[in-house]
Parts: structure tokens; sequence; C-alpha cells
């Protein structure tokens, strides 16, 4: 088995999770850490050697945010290396596979995309339950857990000084839906706040609640904290999440698939699955792919250490 | 979009189930349901005709049974035409896939073996789960659900009229797993016995959970019923199971993964199961694929009567 040498671009939590991941991996070796910005860690390289192509890599990890860099930096560095990144805005998707597909193609390259929980795990829990329970319905949940957007929302607002904001699932949603029951609201969202000092905790708790685009509409709590409690309760990135299909056979009989995880760090688990994927990139690229692809237009074998054969005498 | 011709070989509980599921596709056909058998279906066709060319098929769907049908129809079949399989033996894996894959090179056409439940939506499941998470452990777990081979076993016995065997998952192995501890006894054993009259029902009840491969070993319940009872509470075929993997990334933040399934009818979604590998079967063999594939070898977009490029703009 060749060790592959796997290059991160970008150094945020992401970037930093990938790089312990890769310590679990048998066959996956760090090339590099390439960055913008200087760091100061022992594989750091500006960015910019990518392009000279001074450093041998067979797969770059594209760990920056799906707002501002990987619309970028995919199609830029997929036309010179395999590349897997966890591009996750849904309304600029197509576009982004166009992007990457057309550079990939061009340079002779395999790009694997939108990898992560969700897009990626969940993608193919949705496909694989759509295609083998046709007649039915699907929904996807998200929480317990962190959401950056909506923490970020809250620290906007005057007389907010810190916070953090948790997405709940609705349990009477969930249910319904494995009920096979319509879901109107899924989600709850929980607000942990430190309130600057003198704040109008009544008005403030108000303007949280009725913040259009966040959390109106919303069944939403706010509970007030201190900035040591916050910072000892709520610095941790869990996240969790079900995707669940109720579906009928034409026999009339009523199946229920559900996949659920539960993470005590998010990018921790999202880098692993970008990480899987780099294997799967140099594989397909070594039998001679190229071009964009997403999980599910990849062998889901390919992203394990071992052999088809291996993977049929163990766990098939 | 072209209809796609499927034929059913073999017309018992699965055969009938996967003609149901037909009826669920918008892009395929029944071409003939062909059995040894003389059937009263109106597109039965001998076997035979298979052999002699004289059907249009795209593809066949195996019905038959692990025992004794498949280890010699798969390979007979798949020199010839496309073919799907439910093959669940495991010890003889290995052994199958290679004689179909050594057939479907031969003639030019795609296997796509062990689909089902568990071999296939579960081998899926501890193939990704694993990958994904590197460090930890998996479990797999089946039931509540009706074992044909269990419930045979008790018919056998003497002083056994007939009986019902359900294996139910141990819920406190399946809270180990969940939390990483070791799974030490995994399963249970509900048996429904209607015993012949006159017979010593405690000697029964002995002689049952003491049976050696089947019982022994297994914390077993047996509860004596009416032919009656049995008949109309205990006659279908429902099943259930979980495949669980909890584990650590290397920040020893630890991550839980888990799949669970309930069928209110075990054949009915193993035949959903392999009429989607029959489509993803047409398409490899299209895209001029030869030879045997497991799910885990194949791209599970393969299985949805949709392109990647809807499956990317819906659910990716």
């Amino acid at each position: 088995m060749k060790t592959l040498r796997v290059g991160i671009v970008g150094f945020g939590n992401l970037g930093q999770a990938a790089e312990n991941s890769l310590k679990q991996q048998p066959d996956m070796c760090l090339a590099g850490v390439f960055s913008r910005r200087k760091l100061s860690h022992p594989s750091y390289m500006p960015i910019a050697v990518l392009d000279e192509g001074r450093v041998e890599v067979d797969v770059l990890l594209l760990c920056g945010g799906s707002a501002k860099d990987l619309p970028k930096q995919t199609p830029h560095f997929a036309g010179q290396h395999n590349v897997v990144d966890s591009f996750d805005t849904h309304a600029a998707m197509q576009q982004h596979f166009e992007a990457a597909h057309a550079a990939a193609t061009r340079g002779g390259k395999v790009a694997i995309l939108a990898a992560g929980w969700d897009p990626g795990v969940f993608s193919v829990m949705r496909c694989l339950f759509e295609a083998t329970l046709p007649q039915g319905n699907s929904a996807s949940f998200w929480g317990p857990g962190i959401s950056q957007g909506h923490s970020d929302a809250l620290r906007q607002l005057p007389g907010v000084k810190d916070a953090r904001q948790y997405t709940l699932p609705d349990e009477a949603a969930l249910n319904a839906a494995r009920s096979g029951k319509p879901v109107a609201k899924a989600h709850k969202r929980l607000c942990y706040v430190v309130p600057e000092e003198g704040a109008n905790l009544q008005q403030l708790e108000h303007s949280i609640q009725t913040l259009p685009h966040y959390f109106a509409g919303y069944e939403t709590q706010v509970v007030f904290v201190s900035q040591e409690e916050l910072l000892q309760k709520h610095a941790g990135m869990p996240h969790a999440g079900h995707v669940v299909r109720h579906g009928s056979t034409q026999d009339a009989h009523a199946h229920l698939l559900e996949f659920s995880l539960k993470l005590e760090n998010n990018p921790a688990f999202t880098a692993s699955v970008l990480v899987a994927c780099a294997r799967a990139a140099c594989r397909l690229h070594q039998q001679g792919a190229t071009g964009a692809y997403s999980l599910l237009d990849i062998p889901l074998g390919l992203l394990s250490p071992q052999t088809p054969q291996e993977l049929r005498q163990r766990i098939v």
C-alpha cells in the first residue's frame, strides 16, 4: 500500500482536525500545511508553492469556508491536483460542481466535493433510503448542536456581549417523521446569551425571539448566563442529527429507515470524512477517472483502506 | 429514460415481492417470471427460455435461496445477462463472487451480488462507518424479527406441532455498543410454540432451551400458544436491526453513528433493494462495466432513477 501524501489547505478548525485525522490512517502522511497567512506549524508552506509545483502531493484537502474560499480555491486547485472539499452552500452546489468538473477534467484530476456529514454522509442516506423505498417521505433533522451562523447573529445584537446558539430537533416532529406523518416545525432554537451590563433582559429576549431569518417563527428559548458559564459549558462544538424515511412497499407494508449521528466535535468528524474521501480521490485517479464527484457518485468501498476482497470477507 | 425489462427468476416470497416492487418504479417493466415449476402467472415462462435467448431482458433478479439455488444460478445466468442476487451465506461469499465475476466478465455482463438489507444496506453502513471513524467498535444487531432457520429448527423437535422464532436484540447490549463498551450477548430468542397434544411442556421447554447451535447459550424464552393464536398473531414476516459504531477521533472526542431499520415485511424490503440494484446493474453495463460487484463497489447514486445532476440539486 503506497503512502498517500496529503496536503491541507487552510488551517482553521477543519484543517487542524484534518491533521489529527491523518494520524489515524495507515496509508497517509502529511505533505504540507498550506495557508495564505504564515503559520508556525513545522509543515507550513505558503499556498503559492502549490501553483509552482514545488511540492509533491497526491491529494489536497481544501479546508476553507464555503462562502468565500472554496468557490475560488476548488476550481483553481482541481486543475492541478486531486482535491476534496466540504462545500455546503446548497443553492450554489450545481455551479460549484460544474466549475470544479471542468477544471479537473482539463487537468486530468479527481475532485470529490460536498464531503462531510451534511452534505456527505446525510446525502448518502437520503439517496439510499429514497432509492430503496421509493414511495414515502424523508426528513432530515439537525442537532442538538451549535450553529455558528445563528451564534454570530446573536452576537451582532445590541446588548449581547457573547452567545452560542444550539439548534435542537423537535422531538414531536422527529416522532411524526418516524410514523410517516408530515413534519411541520422540525427544529427549536436554544440561545445561551451573555448580556452587556445594564441591558434590559426582557427587551433583549424579545428582540432575539423576533429576529427575522434567524429566530422569528421558531420556538426560541433564551437563557442568560455569565461569560464564565458560557466558556465553561458551551465552548464545545458538538453536533448531531437524523435522516428518517418512512415508506411503503406496494403490498401496503410500512417500513422505517433511520440514520443518526452524535458528534462530540463537529469539525473532527467532518475532517475524518474528508480524509477518507482523499483516499477515494487518489484511487479513482489511479483508475483513470477525472472530473468532479459527490459521495453519491463513487463506490463507498473506496473510502476504506482495505481492498474490495478484504471488505467482502469481513463486512459485506 | 429507457424502460428496463426486468426478469424474475424464482417466485417464492422474494420473487413475488420483487414483482410488487417493479410496480413502484418509473423506469421498469416485468419481462417475465421464470421458474422451474409451472406457474399460473400470466408472465410465466419456463426457465429454459432464458438459455435459449428467446426473451429480451435487460436484467434478471435471481430470487432463489442462498443454500441451493444461487450458487448454481448466479454464475450460470451472469454469463448471459446482467443479474442481481441477494446471496447471504457469509462463509461462501468470496467463492460466490469469484464464480459470478468470471462468468460475468466472460459474457460482458454485470452482476450485483449480496444485495438486500444484510448483506446489502448493512454492509454499506459497516463500511462507511468504519472508514469515517477508523478508531472504534462496530456492532450489528438483528431483530425483533422472525428467523426462518430457527423457526424450522423448532418445528423439527418432537412434541412441536408448529412454531415461530423471533430474534431480539438485547437492549443492554445495544446500549453498551452505543457507549463504546464491549458487547457480549447481543441477542435473545423468543419462541412461540404450538405443542403436540399431550406433550410434556416442561420437558419441551428444556429441550428447546438446550438445543445446540440454535438456543443453547442464549437467553431463550418459550411461550406456548394455540395454532389459532400462532396463525393470527405470528404469521407475518417483520424484521428490524441496527448497525452501531462508536469511535474516537485523534483529539479524544467520541462520536456515535447508528443506522436502524424496522420492516413490516422482510422480503418486501429485500426485493425493493434488489430492484434498485437492477437499475444500477443496467447503468453500469451501459457504461461498459463487466464483472461482479457488491453494494460497496458501486456508486449509490446509480440506485436512484434520477441523474447525478438531479440528485445534486435535490439531496446532496
